[in-house]
């Protein structure tokens, strides 16, 4: 499994993925699933990514040769996010189209991506690209973004996001989910890297990789563990029978 | 989906369910998740169910029959709790192999139960009783089951419910989690029943239902978003540089 977030909000973008992938619960190894291209001043994109590992590393690969070649297309040429998110798209379904047949059987090569970041002259966007190819934008009532295994962080970023959320606070926020995320699945683990992005700085961080046991995620889990008990400490009285109406 | 909660602690047990069943998003019903048997002053039994709804009325009818009948062995007579949970172990499966061949293809009868409780002169139990028919018995490090739709809930229980923890507290924090988990899947909705069983009393209650929109469940979800965003706002500043070490 996999936890990855992406968020995009007024101020900017942050994302977070953890490293852990594994074939099996005896092959587990760490792997960055967070992949910056920041080669040009006029354009910037961050790719996260959840999936099968072989896939993944083709994908990033051939984004990087098509970079290298001066290729017509290339994250160097696409015109807008957009054209980015379909062209990743695109090198994805065509590198899975390779196990279509063959002596594949339970194999799954699907991945998914998040590609975010700005061209100059365009707003900054955020996309979610399915295995099948096609694609999604943020909208402002869903300015985020998770990969693999989505559920523990869902009801922390439901309460906490939206666009007009501090960039700060949603890269604290991320971290705080990605600490909880890490506890209840283990297939889910460090190290834990984050990048900001300030919308229309086209300049990519601030960036930082925790290691297992950081004492700021540390710090940021007792912190939640003593607000929920401070909360449940709190909460008024069941009120056990119904109140007249 | 289903969401039911039972814990057992040294005050004594709470009992959590939903209501909502589904075949399909436009198939959706309420029935009664929990059964409560109280007929005796010796006995007290709690059983919450997950699955399929055939396969929950057919095992629930046959404890209550086996009772009106007499029968050798039926709730009224078992020794232990741990019986009680062997035989509607039993009961489940018994029902389950019926549809094992013929025209059934596609088609689940599996049931997860939970039976809690106490029977005079034993500490309170509570046992998880899988499809399979075998079960588990709470532990102090794990005093809780869940049913179905279990993540949302993960987080918040593993942190706040332990051995100790007080017998309101623990409805408190398994009413805010079924609202979370009401939250983020929908299918699983109300009305929502608690029960509280407290040890050695041999009397079952006090016992609500929570009717959609329930005054108390806006009230803990307010408190909850309140909590979580004082806790991002009062949160230290990510570290950007790694401490030296």
């Amino acid at each position: 499994m996999t936890y990855c977030l992406a968020t995009s909000v007024e101020e900017g973008q942050v994302f977070l993925s953890d490293s852990r992938t594994h074939a099996g619960t005896d092959q587990v190894s760490s792997y960055s699933k967070m992949h910056a291209f920041d080669s040009w001043p006029d354009r910037k994109f961050v790719v996260l990514s959840a999936g099968n590992l072989g896939t993944t590393q083709a994908v990033i690969h051939q984004l990087e040769q098509d970079i290298e070649d001066d290729a017509d297309r290339s994250l160097y040429t696409v015109a807008r996010m957009a054209d980015a998110a379909e062209y990743l798209g695109e090198l994805s379904r065509a590198e899975q189209s390779r196990y279509e047949e063959g002596p594949t059987a339970g194999f799954d090569p699907a991945v998914s991506f998040a590609i975010g970041g700005q061209i100059d002259g365009e707003d900054p966007a955020l996309f979610l690209v399915y295995p099948q190819g096609n694609y999604i934008k943020t909208a402002d009532s869903a300015p985020y973004f998770q990969l693999g295994e989505t559920k523990y962080g869902t009801p922390t970023l439901e309460r906490l996001l939206e666009r007009s959320t501090p960039l700060e606070d949603c890269a604290q926020c991320a971290l705080m989910v990605m600490d909880a995320t890490m506890r209840y699945n283990v297939t889910v683990g460090p190290p834990v890297e984050v990048m900001l992005y300030r919308a229309s700085s086209l300049e990519l961080g601030p960036y930082r990789v925790f290691e297992e046991g950081d004492p700021y995620l540390l710090t940021l889990r007792e912190a939640r563990d003593a607000a929920l008990r401070k909360l449940l400490h709190e909460l008024p009285e069941i009120p056990w029978e119904p109140s007249e109406s």
